[in-house]
């Protein structure tokens, strides 16, 4: 266990990944006390995302290696760095891969969330502060990842980046709002907003775009339209409040043709969570015209272009991208947790397996086979 | 002057498009009296647009003639045909290009005004009712423009298309509302909405950009900043509230980038009103991430696509377009003309010219000579 006093390294397990691709490895490391405006917290439960399977492969970036991965995830504040105010040990948090400083103009803006002090950094591998790492195994560095590295039983984390919430509530399921549940769900009920009564397409049944469905559903959407080139999906996808479903394989023509038809015209909303450009184009083309709102929230290549024809701008539609579905870390999560409390949301469909840290690789398996939604990793046997 | 049975036949001037660029003719027409759901009304003044010298010279479309153009006009209703219960003769009146049916999905949403049945019709030449036209000459019929026509002293509208407005306002001043100034300012007031202090970006400062300008003015824009490629415009639009200039051709690098540096990041809202795709590219990337909106209004080539890298729009911007700046015919321009009469908009300064209806083709001669904003034709001498 470690000290409240936040002056001693801790020893603890973590799960190293030493190579892309290979295996995560469990060793004893070393994680340093909390510097300046940092917390060290001890994680209970973290769940994997899509996110840590990209880097861990790092076909699409430069390698950063040996790399503590994880960013989803539940914990407990073992100690506090200078100039902590308002997180004290023992509350209850989430650490999110993005921050909330509350000073720049991004956090004063009510329309953004994009920090600019702590806004997702992919590359950065260490801590903000000093610009060094609080983990070691025998002295030697090992890399940060998004600021969280969560895949170890004691994390530290900028204060800035974590959300204090209820401590009531079950970190098991709670962990799931640190990143995939909050992109999907605000996505919808942040940035598409629709009304009751309303049609919203979903592109991709992922848990980000089941989060979404989530979202719609909550929304009183009357038409929840999936939208995925994975059939499989479709069966599970239903207990989210999708009531149609679109295979573009199925179709001869366009997506957003068909979606027209089925809908006189084009749904209200569009939420699109593949980050595959076409599907993107399809989900904005694919709105009502006079009124149709389409939130591209999938991370595309880095070659990739947007391409559409302006008259279908001109004709009322609207296009918007979301960023973590455009949450205030600190200042919204403790409200989500609340409405998961208070029944309003509904988690527990979205994990689909869980395992001890011990086994984190087989939730590398389960979701590289396409197998889970959300497969949770308790820290502790 | 026209009698107000609607029963019969009207000989009246109209300054008839006998061919593609050139000059008009004043004929003697007849003009039919009004059918179902169809007003004749009086013209009293008529304004020169873009899109009138746009079809006139017939570059970009199927040519139509001989045709009766004209669109932004005021006049005072002198017939009213079957089923038109909510206009009487003598009501003041704006003719308005696109209409309002209020009985589809379009009129019952608040976010729309693309009414279904009476949404501009660019290639329709006849009216809606019959598909037969209320103008001839000696029997044979003249194409109809829009849906208004209003280069002549009596024309025909559906009633759909005509607002119903304050009998004190001067209509020599409020016919500009029936297209030019809605679609600027409606485009900054009702869809770009930008917050007191915001920094707003205006492509294209003619009678378009102007307005827009002049909707950032009201709503409290601390910087305006006009971006065109010719810089004769420049001096004139400060009396619109533009208080900085951009011209592209003075700068190596993008537009993006010139405006990015002078704004700490980009504008809080920007307003397109060229129709070129490359300014509409620019407009969009303009705006500052995380809170930034660009509104497209100007109408672009058929074969024109719009490009961008999808994490501009991932960053939190939002990419609209307007039609008539979002009004709703009917239900709005009765609104806006208040406005004027409060005194709180002002419409004088986008009126560079006037002439008689004699001198039509000198309002032409202004605007292909840029030199006017708003010439006003007086159809009485």
């Amino acid at each position: 266990m470690g000290s409240n006093a936040g002056d001693r390294v801790i020893v603890c397990k973590a799960a190293v990944a030493w190579e892309a691709g290979k295996p995560l490895v469990l060793e004893d490391v070393e994680v340093a006390p909390p510097q300046k405006m940092e917390v060290r917290m001890k994680i209970l439960y973290t769940s994997l995302c899509h996110t840590d399977v990209y880097f861990w492969e790092a076909k699409g970036q430069n390698p950063m290696f040996p790399r503590i991965l994880g960013h989803e995830a539940g914990g407990i504040v073992e100690s506090v760095g200078e100039g902590v105010t308002d997180l004290s040990v023992g509350d209850h948090v989430l650490p999110v891969f993005t921050g909330e400083c509350k000073e720049c103009a991004h956090c004063k803006s009510e329309e953004s969330n994009m920090c600019e002090l702590l806004r997702i950094n992919r590359d950065r591998g260490v801590m903000l502060h000093d610009g060094k790492s609080r983990f070691s195994i025998n002295g030697k560095p090992l890399y940060h990842f998004l600021g969280t590295s969560t895949f170890s039983e004691y994390t530290v984390v900028h204060a800035g980046c974590v959300a204090k919430i209820n401590p009531l509530a079950p970190l098991d399921k709670v962990c799931l709002l640190s990143c995939g549940f909050c992109t999907g769900f605000g996505a919808t009920v942040n940035v598409a907003k629709p009304k009751k009564g309303s049609t919203v397409a979903i592109f991709g049944l992922g848990a980000v775009g089941l989060s979404a469905a989530e979202g719609a559903r909550i929304s009183g959407a009357s038409r929840i339209i999936g939208v995925d080139i994975n059939p499989s999906r479709f069966e599970p996808a239903k207990k989210f409040g999708v009531t149609e479903f679109v295979n573009p394989k199925d179709h001869k023509k366009p997506v957003r043709e068909v979606i027209a038809e089925m809908t006189n015209g084009g749904v209200d909303r569009s939420v699109e969570c593949t980050g595959n450009v076409d599907a993107m184009i399809s989900a904005f083309e694919c709105v009502h015209d006079g009124w149709g709102v389409a939130v591209l929230v999938g991370v595309p290549h880095k070659e990739a272009v947007f391409k559409t024809h302006p008259m279908n701008l001109l004709n009322e539609r609207t296009l918007k991208g979301t960023f973590y579905g455009n949450f205030k870390p600190r200042s919204d999560l403790p409200l989500v947790v609340e409405k998961y409390m208070n029944k309003e949301l509904e988690l527990e469909k979205f994990i689909t397996h869980q395992v001890p840290f011990s086994e984190i690789n087989k939730a590398f398996d389960y979701m590289l086979k396409g197998e889970s939604l959300r497969c949770v990793i308790r820290m502790t046997e």
